[in-house]
């Protein structure tokens, strides 16, 4: 088979590129999200960044809920879009069934956009730990395959 | 010379797509390992998450220290394995000496899972310190490696 | 067109491997000046890690200024280069103009480079906002034209 895996003219990849950087920049927007926080509420992480804001209100502090928040979305993102974007890169090597490859990249696109709305509304548990977890088992389950290929 | 190189017929890539997945689910562990911590010391970071626990004792708390030595753990994997999926991947596009880059494969998966286990059992220092180190310098030695390549 | 996208031999590539491995090492490096901090202010993480520093003055402290400083420029690191990597490699595959590309890549790790002073310096604002804005916006830009080839 001389078909090259890592390129636009193989669809699995080029459904691949697509959700992982749309993935990454959903991911990028969190820091816009805890700029606009951190304005909104006057919370700066650095006293040099307290001229930015409202002379007679802004104030370093590590402890505004809101700005918190956020930033702990952030974090989650970073702990789950990244290995989706690593395993499912190796995953698209063992040349998947280009359906079921891509119903994982969207499951997990989805799930991941679902998180962040839980997340931040917020609403009621155990929506984010539905949205996490199924995230989580979409990287899990092209980790799983990737192994059983890997092991043949 | 018309090997492709990031193809699973080049065993140094099957190699590298297997260490680097086996890393990176160890650090996707970390997810599971502070949600039980969290349900086991009843100590959330977010409100809504109090009905999951026991509800007389479920509190929100950014300083249970089992959680957040978890969360350490988790974010030392972040900062050190994701680089090495990083300078690995690009590491193999050199076309390195299969078994060296076995080694340098092997090497840093296993100084991460003892750097895991010093850092949760927790074994005296510089037990983790060393576990870091060794994995750190692998991924350096990668580093070096493939900038000698590009300058030539 | 039969080129491989993915090698050495494609200078766009190569380009691309240099910049992304420099921008890691650099990341890498936050860890380094994160351990020379804790050292130099006898400021840890955990109980364990007392016995490393001057045992008079060793002790665990999650709010040493000069600690969290480093800490915060090494996430927002994590936050910007891992997203540029990922975007980057995915906007190598639309095989670019080869300047235009090397451009996006150099920017983007001076960019950097220049955040990482005014964090640690630190320098007046906006310089730091700057540094960060330099760096997400070109990351941006090999997003979009990333989605417009996909689109096409």
């Amino acid at each position: 088979m001389s078909t090259i895996i890592y390129a636009l003219t193989n669809p699995i990849f080029k459904n691949f590129a697509f959700y992982a950087a749309a993935s990454t920049v959903k991911m990028m927007a969190m820091s816009l999200l805890t700029s606009g926080e951190r304005f909104a509420k006057n919370a700066f992480a650095n006293p040099e960044d307290i001229p930015l804001g409202n002379k007679n209100q802004a104030k370093v502090t590590f402890t505004d809920p809101d700005v918190e928040r956020v930033r702990r979305n952030h974090l989650n993102d970073i702990e789950n879009i990244l290995p989706f974007v690593v395993i499912g890169m190796l995953y698209v090597a063992t040349n998947p069934n280009a359906m079921v490859a891509l119903w994982h990249f969207r499951i997990f696109f989805f799930s991941r956009i679902f998180h962040t709305i839980a997340y931040q509304v917020p609403l009621p548990q155990p929506s984010r730990a539905i949205g996490f977890t199924v995230g989580y088992l979409t990287t899990i389950s092209m980790a799983v395959q990737l192994f059983l290929a890997l092991l043949k």
